[in-house]
């Protein structure tokens, strides 16, 4: 029988306890961790993942840690702050102490490639599902979802739809670049600190450009006119309503936008008055359908 | 169909959003929360609840999304820290509103009773399961579990056994003293504040007596002496060994325990050197069996 004890011993050595850290004023082992911020804001962000909704159930534990943490992150990401700490409460129900090993190692290639520190979690018995908490700094100021003013230029940083490809590829046991991009996904942080002074809002595409930039719209009162032609997309027009791209979408003043790299960032359309997404298509306006959680024209 | 949109506006009154708040500089419904805890060193503790493992089957929304959060801050009580802000990432397989609606009935009650603020969170569709972040401020100094030493008296803040009494009532579904507060649990907040000052170290007794102060002198190096007669408890020594309490284990100097009044506070035994527990009934040392997970002698 495999125990929690066990269990957490599989990730005892990834856990900063030292009293003596920069950060860490008690360490995890304690009934909670206390933690010195030097003073400076904290931003939080808390993401689920689970299997079946958020990762196939052939992903492997190694993917499913690195993937959850990376996913959470992004979110850092798209307020402009750097990851400082996390903790993770775990469900999973394996009995297999090699899969929580593997999960392990998951979480310790996030911590290198992040520069992340773990401070602390819990682990509990059932249908796997990943409770991840990032805790980080401001760049500079917070890129609000709220701050877009019409005559603003849009932007995302990167394609989409890989997102989607990488979901099937991954399913379906296929090595592919996708696949390796779903099983690694990249939080923007570079891109992050390069606009947190210049852009004037901000959102990572998670839940698919349109719905991500409605919510942009939504919360600053505004419009959007978008070109299809000017959107990097890997395949059609569905790209534009699948997410888990973790690609920036954020808007900038024109003279701002002179600073960005033509090849870095990509400009796909103006904020405008009102309170509506029009996406051109050969110059025709078209609509396309969300999931049905948002309404959109 | 119910949406996650839905669900979403069940919470939406609760989560602090406004911006001019003392505490929160950007809230929620941004990518993250940005706060700003004035230098103060933030304490910090996660906890999952889940459906047959922490509550039964039968336990409604409004108990489960209460109970979650006062366990969870049953941890900051026992670090010697009050609640500040909070995050909930809940998992469902409820298809009907309703049971949201009950469930943020309870986080509406515990935001009351425990004076703390919802940031953040994170909704997901899954076997019943809360993930509570919890993060408050410390009294005095934090109540580690490392500080007790040689010739401490060893005090509990309550009778132990009324849990496990409880969570029978519930699974009954018998009405009693005992199911009421299995579904409102009390963080010791008030009397962690009064020993925050004077106690040398300090658990929250959630997997029961035997092995939290196992905690205490394996972190502490040190062993107890401990008098079954002494022990406040509801019915026989299994009592020891269940969690679930919610009261405070905690040491204190000879000297220090004088401030504590005796109908609040309950001298059990005391810290010896060495690193056994020794629990004596009518002057003779008796083993009692824990749950396999630590050794007890």
């Amino acid at each position: 029988m495999i125990s929690e004890k066990k269990i957490l011993k599989t990730f005892q050595h990834l856990i900063n306890t030292s009293d003596a850290d920069d950060l860490i004023e008690v360490g995890s082992g304690d009934d909670a961790a206390v933690l010195d911020t030097k003073g400076k804001n904290i931003v939080h962000s808390l993401d689920i993942s689970k299997v079946g909704t958020h990762f196939p159930p052939n992903f492997l534990p190694e993917d499913i840690a690195y993937r959850s943490v990376a996913v959470a992150l992004s979110d850092l990401a798209a307020m402009g702050a750097y990851p400082s700490f996390m903790t993770i409460g775990l469900t999973s129900n394996s009995k297999d102490l090699k899969w929580y090993e593997d999960f392990a190692k998951g979480i310790e290639n996030s911590i290198k490639d992040f520069k992340i520190e773990l401070v602390g979690g819990d682990v509990t018995f059932g249908e796997i599902s990943i409770c991840v908490n990032v805790f980080g700094f401001l760049y500079d100021k917070p890129l609000k979802r709220s701050g877009a003013m019409p005559g603003e230029k849009i932007f995302v940083t990167g394609t989409l739809g890989i997102g989607k490809k990488g979901l099937d590829d991954v399913t379906n046991d296929v090595d592919s670049i996708y696949s390796q991009k779903f099983r690694r996904p990249e939080p923007q942080f570079l891109k992050s600190e390069f606009i947190s002074k210049l852009a004037s809002s901000c959102i990572d595409i998670s839940d698919g450009l349109i719905k991500d930039l409605s919510s942009i719209c939504s919360m600053s009162n505004v419009g959007a006119n978008i070109k299809f032609e000017d959107i990097p997309i890997l395949k059609d027009v569905a790209d534009l309503s699948y997410g888990d791209d973790f690609e920036l979408c954020f808007t900038i003043s024109e003279a701002n936008s002179l600073f960005l790299d033509e090849s870095d960032y990509f400009c796909i359309g103006e904020i405008i008055e009102g309170n509506e997404i029009l996406l051109f298509k050969n110059n025709n306006l078209i609509t396309i359908e969300t999931d049905g959680w948002d309404s959109f024209k």
